[in-house]
């Protein structure tokens, strides 16, 4: 590709709409543009990597035994309704009336048309398992659309669903899934992890998300530095630590007068933080209770709200406080509360010795605390908190590294839900129609090419892996007008690199060499090659990764070995 | 691809409402679905074609120096707005307001979002000419879908936009398309004509529209047997024939009491057709017309419109008639006129001698009619009517042949229209803002599958040119569960097809031998192949072309050779 016959526009400015550095990067590579909120043009230059993106992602679906189709994209009222996910899914529901004033939607999603057409086409147990696929444009009404293509309203969607009579199958299904995804994401070079989710009010069985490590990640994660094991950091199981040590101090009534906070106690009495614990009163079912975590830990809302009596559980009011505990916040704990108030310790609480707290008393906290003898056993004891860094990874193999990520897939064991409600049977082996269970796979295609500029990225601009970038190489050409003989040089490159089976771009736009390499980097290409006249009468190029220090100089065949052995 | 992991699914019966054969085939062959009204799921089957029709359009749109994009297909209304379409272009732009309760459409096409995207992202001369396309998903709020995917609301379109300095690089592009549009009609096995289009109220200077023939079309198109030309019948010009020849007759009344139309006079008479001629009534700015064709001509009232004074005419009524020619409908003619008419005829009713027409007297036309005279010569003549086969073809080559055809392509300049209205310019050389020229270059990419099939099908089903196929080839095997060894021989043959680039289906359904050639024939593969026990002990294949009368068994090599030949 001759990039004078190509629409390469990048700018220097970027509207300050663009907060995170991938939206930044992709308007001034010029790989989009902004039609309306949440509806972006892909420039050509965008679409090279999206369709980059999507081959991959079809290649893996095909080889997982996934069979493409396509449903359209604008669906109609009553499947919707037959799920009840017309009211319920909520304002992303872009819903449509046509000219006949008949309600349609434009599909965020195709559970329920996938349904439809299993159950007019599947009639028996033979036919399962069956799993197809689409890859396809996508619309969910964001109320706050933002960060270009990674919240888009108008996005590109590989969304696969699979039918199977037995769990079991759908396990089969899941892992093959499961393995195609971790295949996609590792040719398409980018870090990322298979995180456990939640599984959440749809209530299937199983699920994982597969995230983007970046630093600018929307969610936390949790991951083994020694197995496969990660998890959202809300839902990582926080493990029991060892057995508690005796005692080794006297409680003593300090005083902490301006002292409100673990870190502020902690700072003043010159003892870790991990020596102190936090105690969070809160109301469930049953009335007052206090949570303790240690200092240096979060509570975890999600986990406290898994346990019995608190799943609609609320803050304690200052008032409440007062009447349990005898005191404002900042000084309580569970010692010698004014009521009989019930205690939750976390694991690591339960653990301590000669431990740091409240004293139910204005201006003063305890120190040397021992749970027994100053303060009755908790009453429940349990994990309640977020894990942090360094704890050990609960499948028991190496410890928990937390970084941010961006979810850019999902996997998940539906279950009987829509089949049963949608009236999908099959005819088992005994002829007898059974609900067949279902599984549902999605990657967000267009959000994949955001997430790896979060990823790959330097001050110069985007860094593609060498599986997404719009060209491998671009040769650029110095004085391409004046000087026929490098035209004739780049020429010839181009064809031996497209021997290869390499993608070449020849920069032969006539820009200055300091643009036209500007603009390369930006555009994150992976190897730049460039041909000039004292170049060719030297017999070599001068050649450049993109993450290299420097160019140098090197021999043709050089240069292709050293092209071949990255491409 | 084993079809046993191939959803195949084919049916007997059709509904009602499909009323065309490739619906009906469509439907038959599993290739579609309904979701809705106009909305149609491409299974499997159909995909396949889909992508082999796309994969051809996007090499000969990147051949043509097109490049590809993907603009949003939800639209915001203020664009539409500028050039006047929001309310202009009817109820099939389907209108969506989303939960801001801003209004956007389901884009039917895109020239309002390419030129919105022109006017920021071209700035210069020297970035022109540019030629975008995309291949995208469009919805056209039908008011009345039917034939399945040939007209159905939610569809695949390839759409082009190209921008120029000045109309003749405008006609250097356009001839590109339209050569490039050959080729994708070439190479996709299809009998198409490019026609030459009315550039209606859009105003632009060209415009040809690419039709697939088949008997069902809804155009009648007339085409040179002798060169390229081809026009839609009612556009086509009809040339003036040779000079008039001396009158032979004397002018008689003759008594045609019942005969009202020129099929019944000639009868009658026991004259040709061709010496009759027609007189229809019609008012126009000046009052009363009297325009002649043929008897077995037809008048082409778009060539009648476009005459002086007729732009907006009307039919007479027959109070107007008995008033202008005193007597009735049936029976009138130019021939001494109660009043003073105007006369237009035909180029070949002024050329013709001893001619038959209405006497203006109920029960009476004369014969032996002659020009000068019998009443003056005309006051007009001109092309007034449709062209009919054995017609001279208007460019001078050959004679016009007619057939039907089915419109899946558009080129159209489309000239500064849209890009004044939306007040896109461009530097020229001098620095002076100036408006761009623009063409635009539709395919409907969804709608050649259906279109070839309407070409292509014969009693057992499709009959696909090669390249649509959705597999060259399919290698059916006889009793595969019974017999390992006819799978391990159907195995190896579908590696060598593979090996030489050809794609084959593997029929391991285990159907008995007549269903499953049956489903074979349905839809429409060219080459099938059996192998069967009695083959391996033989050391033939049995082999038919879907349009051979019957199978032959030759040995591999020979097989091979056939099949590479055709594919």
């Amino acid at each position: 590709m001759r990039l004078s016959q190509f629409h390469l526009h990048t700018s220097k400015e970027v509207p300050a709409e663009a907060e995170i550095i991938s939206h930044k990067l992709m308007l001034k590579a010029g790989m989009i543009r902004k039609l309306a909120s949440g509806l972006y043009t892909w420039t050509p230059l965008g679409l090279r990597v999206l369709r980059k993106v999507e081959r991959v992602v079809r290649e893996e679906m095909d080889a997982a035994g996934a069979i493409e189709m396509l449903m359209p994209a604008v669906q109609p009222r009553e499947l919707w309704e037959e799920t009840g996910r017309w009211e319920k899914f909520g304002g992303q529901l872009l819903k449509i009336q046509d000219r006949k004033e008949a309600w349609y939607c434009y599909g965020p999603t195709h559970e329920e048309v996938i349904t439809d057409f299993a159950r007019q086409e599947l009639a028996s147990y033979k036919q399962l398992p069956a799993c197809f696929y689409q890859i396809q444009t996508k619309f969910r009404d964001e109320i706050r659309p933002r960060f270009g293509v990674m919240r888009a309203r108008e996005f590109l969607m590989k969304d696969a669903y699979s039918f199977h009579l037995d769990d079991a199958d759908l396990d089969r299904q899941y892992e093959v899934m499961h393995e195609a995804y971790n295949r996609i994401f590792t040719r398409l070079g980018l870090e990322f992890r298979a995180v456990f989710a939640d599984t959440g009010a749809i209530g299937g069985s199983a699920s994982h998300e597969f995230h983007v490590l970046a630093a600018s990640g929307e969610d936390a994660i949790a991951f083994s530095d020694a197995s496969g094991y990660a998890a959202n950091v809300e839902l990582a199981e926080a493990l029991a630590p060892g057995s508690r040590a005796a005692a080794g101090e006297n409680m003593t009534r300090v005083e902490t007068p301006y002292q409100r906070t673990c870190e502020a106690v902690a700072e003043l009495l010159k003892v870790g933080l991990e020596r102190t614990v936090k105690s969070v009163a809160v109301i469930g079912e049953q009335g007052f209770v206090l949570a303790l975590v240690r200092g240096d830990h979060q509570i975890n809302e999600i986990k406290l709200a898994k346990l019995p009596g608190l799943a609609d559980y609320r803050m304690a009011t200052e008032v409440e406080i007062l009447e349990n505990l005898g005191t404002e916040p900042g000084f309580i704990g569970p010692v010698k509360p004014l009521k009989r108030v019930h205690v939750i310790a976390d694991r690591s609480v339960a653990a301590m010795t000669d431990f740091v707290l409240g004293a139910n008393e204005k201006g003063f906290h305890l120190a040397g605390v021992n749970w027994g003898r100053d303060l009755p056993e908790p009453d429940a004891v349990a994990d309640i908190r977020n894990v942090v860094a360094g704890d050990p990874s609960p499948d028991g193999s190496g410890r928990l590294q937390i970084a941010r990520g961006i979810e850019v897939g999902h996997i998940f064991q539906l279950g009987r839900t829509y089949a049963a409600a949608m009236d999908c049977t099959v005819q088992d082996a005994n002829g007898k129609a059974v609900t067949p269970t279902m599984g549902c796979y999605g990657v967000g295609v267009s959000r994949i090419v955001a997430a790896a500029i979060e990823q790959n990225h330097d001050a110069n601009g985007i860094v593609w892996p060498e599986a997404m970038a719009p060209w491998q190489v671009v040769i650029c050409i110095i004085n391409p007008k004046k000087d026929p003989a490098v035209v004739v040089a780049a020429e010839a490159l181009h064809r031996q690199l497209l021997g290869m089976g390499i993608e070449a771009a020849m920069d032969d736009r006539g820009l200055r060499p300091g643009a036209m390499f500007a603009d390369m980097e930006l555009i994150g290409i992976p190897h730049r090659i460039v041909v000039s006249e004292r170049g060719i009468v030297a017999g070599t190029f001068e050649y450049r990764h993109r993450l290299a220090e420097a160019s140098e100089n090197i021999g043709l065949e050089a240069l292709l070995m050293r092209i071949g052995a990255s491409a």
